[in-house]
């Protein structure tokens, strides 16, 4: 098996078996970094960053040097002909014509797939905005994995903003696919969106503990505990333990702690306006000198502003200039599998990934989510919205762009009116009527007015709810 | 013969058998992709991109790359030592001091030809303002050339905004110099400029027929055709023929249609105000629907905004992602031929190309174009006036920079008055006096005032007009 | 010996002996520059430019290339995630354990030091805000020493900035270590900064005569001379004679006359508005016609905006595109040697550098430069102030990071006051007490309150004055 000419968009594309493949090659490259000069010479990679960026676009730049490779980079949003109203799939047409292969960072969510689906070349997503950011994924489990030899049954606690760290969110299903344990220590207001525990619980088939009024016994400065995910395998069966049972657990020790610098830039302007400074405690020895704190590795993707204490950076649970350096084999590896430079022994698949039908509709409706790639105004032109059916009892449709997930209010079938006006009637999401429309069939709508626009009629049943707006999760 | 060392600054410097030559080598290295690596190694590209680009950067880096070369960027306008008020002849002696060869784009029409002038090394025009764009072109026609085996006697129909596309001006002169006709279908007001009229018919030999009332009986939504070149070797003579025997030609089919985006941040204030989206209409396939589309190639430079539709992708007549993929092989070839890493076999050239008498003083008139590169701040200190006199009757200077055409009002004759007050007369450009003068002696103002600035007096018969601005073409 | 692994920071971190075997290596390579390419195979060097340069950024750039290593480039201040309010300290260890070299622009003086210590990997130091430019000052000394063969006992004069020109800083104490004898011609209100003086006279043994009233009887238009340096191997001992013997040995020639551009960036709200075209007389052929400046080369760092006149272009004097052009060949032999890739054979020093004793106190004073890096928001977390001990009377401290001079106050004893409060005594820094406190012992302040916030008292004789604001020198 090879990875070769596959792209890396989420985290999901790779299963567990590729993961632990790349993992053991860049093992063999951190050991001989200078050997792997010229393993891909004559390859060219187009590095083209629409955000801000230094440390990522250094480390895969750096990546393909030290494999002999070529780099052409673009890496300033407003100096590109983008501005001049040029779509994404455009853009990827044209630079997949000219290089082997493209790492992409852009501000809007799932922009990283449109290049996939246009390049015509392997595709790496190095951020895009708030959805995922894989290759820091990797190196962050990779690092861990070195640290503790296995991630299965580990306590790996999530620091800080998980609600816009897009770092989190491709963390989080890898953790969970590897049978880590993960607890959650949110910023009060910045916890983990719904649509990704949503998937998390229904993907990964652990389970997650909310706590309603969360954990206000913990020690000060401590961010309360808001959940736990408590993964299937998980040997002392967590999940099944009184809270108080949870408090012993954890006393056992945390294995690492996940810190995150606010994502201001993606703040709303409310969540801006708040002190965000004094909610955000600083993780410094005294926080840490717990006896659960003991073996704990303390983690960031960098850059750090004042969430994480420089005292740290000398004491030997600190990692994250370890994951900084082991961005550059990570991605040497991943690069040279996917330029097919390198093969790798994949072992047999422990789980396929989910076959969810596909929703796809000319007519709509369009993602909720304002940062999706799939309703900008460039975008619009030619992505038609597209979803997952991730459930049906409540209807919901995940994002095929950003994964956002959205629950639509009424729903018609294209089978029951197909052709007879006097048919097309459309139901309450939530009716017993809705479960029975086969995927193929189903037509969805946010709102009456959405239905009723395209010609349909309320059914009898139908409970008309005062317009609100679509439910984003 | 060879290409070694020699500049790309106008389509014009290459001639007929030169780009021949190239073609045969992009042939060659298209087939042949891997195997070009190398080719320049320990070679230096430098690509300086002093306005906003991406496509066409990446497009010479990836040639370089490519050919195993190594490349310094800069591509940021602001962040350079030019806005400390460096001019660009200093610029180019300093990196041509560095490189092996430079590549510049750069706002101001004619700084191509500077950077040439000054750096010692074999320069490249990436476009330079709405003057010219030659490995656009060089793109084009060898697409049109790939496609249809010869260009000798096809119909190119130019379309868009025919006033500022650069790549327009490159490829009008390359069609006739491969004895192509060309359709002229502008956006109205965005015709094009009358100094690229003069020169094709005046150094092409075809002739240009415009049509006062331009083709109102043209279908819906098809700009009117404004005006036809047709190349002097055209085999069916149409130049002698009525309208109406052109339409019947017309019929027979247009080989390629070359869209263009509006150039909008060309366009002047006025210009702006006008609602363009309406004035622009979709090429689409509705548009293209009849008979003489049938076989038409649809090009465009990219990137589109609205003007193309999405529709015309998979299209089999669409040639634009292929346009832009060939400009990889093409620059290889032309970046190795310059830097003599290649031979061409250049087959004995056609015609030689006129050799119009300079205009060249000190005292000026400065150039009318207002985004000509010699009459900028930085530039004019050391940029002398200078001009082909291409026309005597209408006497006609061309700016040797941008290109622009001007038909100065006065002139004098420095034999006449050489040393001597009582005589330093000067005349009606349009008097018989005016043909007299001998082109080495010839003095030409831009109005009465500046020749009595420098000290010429009227001569008898001179008709003073009353002032107006200077003719600009 | 070898300078592997070294930095360049300031011109003084390489002896006279390490500059003349790195100018060696130039010669050596200037001849051979196509047989450089593969030293460098497989290394990579960081190019960060934390301020807008191309020139520069261009030179390093090229000769990493022409030794065939690989660079990455961070050339855009806002585009980097040090906006996100990273510190230096934890950019350099990120970016040092991706690549084997580092070169920094950056406009906070001393920054270059702070990356050199936390990145682990030779830095090189392409300029600090007004501090030095170390990389320039070896392109114009080997540039004298080509065409004058030696630079001991000539005479150089400096023109025009002589304040912020951060080259016109590192270019006076390699003059000095060289035995160059130099004549300041500043701008006026642009003089060289007294720490550098301070610096220039102190560790290079020679004498420093300036002038109260400037030399007014200068050819007109001519800067007045302002100051003479004269080395301490001066054959002529100029600084025995009296000023109108001084006149006539300026008569028998200048050697080089090094002018600069007014850094407008750098200037005060004050500096920029006067009129400074006016004080800033070009530099031009009638200027230098004087028998004095017959075999004077005319250098430049460049850019040059007005002070330079383009008819020297031609000049056999003029050496600036001399100076640029042999940036490359310094630039390889240099980085060839910091990366280990060449050996260069260092003769004897002649004088090690002078062993200051250090001041580092966690509690201050903090350096009075606003421009020093050690004062910056995101850097006085980590950076403790430090400084050298230069001087005991007056009492002087240089700051290690921007080496701007400083005179505290007051001062106490740590070895006196040891744990008893009632000791806890603070002196005039002019007093007897002072001389007597060891290095190891002295604590500095910079006024009275500071003294009295940490905690101390007056002593019985201290004089306390009114507050003033620091000297700063």
């Amino acid at each position: 098996m090879t990875l070769a000419n596959r792209s890396l968009v989420t985290i999901d594309d790779f299963s567990y078996g590729e993961i632990e493949a790349l993992f053991n090659l860049t093992d063999e490259m951190s050991g001989a970094m200078d050997e792997q000069y010229g393993l891909c010479h004559g390859k060219i990679m187009a590095s083209l960053f629409f955000e801000p960026s230094t440390r990522t676009r250094l480390s895969f730049e750096t990546a393909m040097h030290r494999l002999g490779g070529s780099v052409i980079t673009a890496a300033d949003v407003g100096a590109t002909s983008l501005a001049k109203g040029e779509s994404i799939a455009d853009m990827a047409r044209v630079v997949g014509s000219y290089v082997d292969m493209i790492v992409i960072r852009h501000p809007w969510e799932g922009a990283a797939k449109v290049v996939a689906d246009y390049s015509g070349v392997p595709v790496i997503n190095a951020g895009d905005g708030g959805h995922q950011h894989p290759t820091q994924t990797l190196c962050d489990l990779y690092t861990i994995k070195k640290e503790k030899k296995t991630l299965k049954g580990l306590k790996i606690g999530l620091w800080g903003d998980l609600k816009y760290g897009r770092t989190i969110h491709s963390l989080i299903f890898a953790l969970a696919k590897f049978g880590a344990n993960i607890l959650f220590y949110p910023t009060p207001g910045l916890e983990v969106p719904e649509h990704v525990l949503e998937k998390l619980t229904m993907e990964y088939g652990g389970e997650l503990e909310k706590y309603a009024t969360p954990d206000t016994a913990s020690k000060e400065k401590l961010f309360p505990l808001d959940a736990i995910y408590l993964t299937p395998s998980s040997p002392h069966q967590l999940a099944m333990m009184p809270d108080v049972n949870l408090q012993v657990e954890l006393k056992t020790g945390i294995d690492a702690l996940y810190v995150t610098r606010p994502q201001k830039e993606r703040f709303s302007a409310a969540e801006k306006g708040e002190e965000l400074r004094e909610k955000y405690p600083v993780v410094d020895k005294k926080l840490l000198r717990g006896r659960e704190f003991k073996k704990t590795l303390v983690m960031h993707p960098l850059p750090r502003v004042d969430e994480l204490a420089l005292e740290l950076d000398t004491d030997p649970r600190s990692m994250y200039f370890k994951q900084a350096a082991r961005g550059v084999p990570v991605r040497m590896s991943l690069i040279a599998l996917l330029l097919g430079a390198k093969d790798a022994a994949i072992p047999q698949e422990a789980a396929p990934s989910i076959a969810y039908p596909v929703y796809r509709r000319d007519y709509g409706p369009r993602c909720p989510n304002q940062r999706c790639v799939s309703v900008q105004e460039t975008e619009v032109k030619y992505l038609k919205p597209e979803y997952k059916i991730v459930n049906r009892n409540p209807l919901t449709l995940r994002c095929a762009y950003c994964e956002h997930g959205f629950e639509p209010e009424y729903v018609a079938s294209s089978d029951w009116h197909e052709g007879k006006t006097a048919t097309k009637k459309y139901h309450s999401a939530s009716s017993h009527w809705a479960d029975k429309i086969r995927p193929e069939n189903l037509i969805v709508f946010r709102s009456n007015q959405d239905a009723e626009t395209l010609g349909f009629k309320p059914s009898r049943y139908v409970k008309i709810r005062r317009r609100r707006k679509g439910t984003q999760k």
